[in-house]
């Protein structure tokens, strides 16, 4: 199943998206207990798959796309952690080794908008950057999971647009966060994809897009550290969270890398997207 | 006020301590419509202040002390923010000029535990530190606010054990999130004293015990930025949210730079103090 958080005439709510771009079943229009928030319906577990399966085959319920604004698919994940350097061909690009072990930064949760939310440009930076990446969104409480068990605890998959401010994330003591964690600094969604829905995480096409021309055109087959790796390291350090996300690191094609470098502008529009999981188009305004 | 979460008898909710270490005075049981947590309740604003004064001049909802467990007093702030090398002996200590600006990092707000809960030594590390801080805790959603106006965005302060695991945190490509967000690693409380009953946050002794002896000893008044600037530093990035919390910086005295360097190890007794705010203890086990 593909789900999403969406608002239908101000009513906000978890549905599943039919196909890609397509209608949007109301999972909580046919059984009110169900939670209106990903988070919670996250960690509410199998009732709600339940639920969200019967609603779907009842063949109600049913919202018309055009009539649905789709929202980011969670809003409030207790942790956003990202990764960084994680794609082989990442690493060329900028001629360093692959890392040895996973490079783990944060953004905070108030930078995610969602798939078709204007991003407004901060008065901070003038080196405004595209990161497309494959999300991994955790199930279930996580601590110390060994690899062999780590997808166990895997609930699915969506899309982020790791947006980066380069000029803050280069200097400020050399800590990332104020240059990844400005508001609006987030696109996420348009869906979460059960990861049983998704044939392989590790051999999907993604690719950024600005004003229509390709920029980041890669394969999650480029992946360093894989999904099942970065659940079980990060879940050495701190417990893993139904509804945590970890952004797992991005392709070559980055602006900051290009020569000459390229940075984002005001009227500019970015698409970042995954195969079989889904686009997001944010405006820069 | 100086604010508590607490919990007595299985029932949480916020109170109001009636002096340092003295009894606690349950807010909600005086007005059942004030929020049981902290975030709720500062977000509240005034009318949630009246019913604190009310139920504190009422000489009623008074419970004993030994028969409360004081929580941390904020457990779900949106972003814990950090400031780093931001006392000037702390810098002299490390042979470092002062930043030009502040230096921001991270927690997950999945680290904070209570003023005397058990901080569990994790087995990652081998480089255990002590910091104690003054914590700002935000009242107000802050976005581009002038210094001069910052202190209005600002409900009050506390104190954080900003624990830290030294071998991570110079690590895994300089970001310190890892190594400063391990469970456990942000002890927080025992209260948030408002801001118009704290005579002057930057004039206040602040100290750490490890086992009863003194590791940091220093003043509030070393701060190179101050409250009102790096509030007004951070909203320029981000919007401050009402219970967001800010972990201003240690002093000198931290285990890894002594000579030799001292690390903690189970069994030690943790206490990090403010002036007029309170102490925490913590036992690592």
């Amino acid at each position: 199943m593909r789900f999403v958080q969406f608002d239908w005439n101000g009513r906000k709510a978890v549905g599943v998206e039919m196909k890609e771009g397509g209608d949007i079943v109301d999972v909580t229009e046919v059984d009110p207990t169900v939670p209106r928030n990903m988070r919670d319906f996250i960690q509410g577990g199998a009732p709600n798959l339940t639920a969200a399966r019967n609603a779907v085959s009842s063949g109600h319920f049913i919202l018309k796309r055009e009539n649905v604004k789709v929202l980011a698919p969670i809003t409030n994940p207790e942790k956003v952690l990202c990764v960084g350097m994680n794609y082989k061909d990442h690493c060329e690009e900028q001629g360093v080794p692959v890392p040895e072990e996973p490079v783990i930064f944060s953004k905070f949760n108030s930078s995610i908008i969602g798939p078709e939310d204007d991003l407004v440009y901060p008065e901070e930076t003038k080196q405004l950057d595209w990161e497309v990446e494959l999300v991994i969104v955790i199930g279930k409480t996580a601590k110390n999971v060994k690899e062999e068990n780590a997808m166990d605890y895997v609930f699915g998959f969506t899309v982020a647009h790791d947006v980066s401010a380069r000029d803050w994330q280069f200097k400020n003591g050399g800590q990332f966060l104020l240059g990844k964690s400005m508001d609006g600094f987030c696109p996420l969604g348009p869906v979460i994809i059960m990861k049983e829905d998704i044939k392989d995480p590790h051999n999907l096409k993604l690719w950024t897009r600005v004003n229509g021309e390709i920029k980041q055109d890669s394969n999650t087959d480029q992946l360093v550290f894989k999904t099942s790796e970065l659940v079980a390291f990060i879940s050495r350090f701190m417990t893993l969270k139904p509804g945590d996300i970890i952004l797992t690191g991005t392709p070559p094609g980055v602006g900051v890398f290009r020569k000459p470098p390229e940075f984002l502008k005001k009227g500019d529009v970015v698409e970042v997207g995954i195969e079989g999981i889904g686009t997001l188009r944010n405006k820069v305004v």
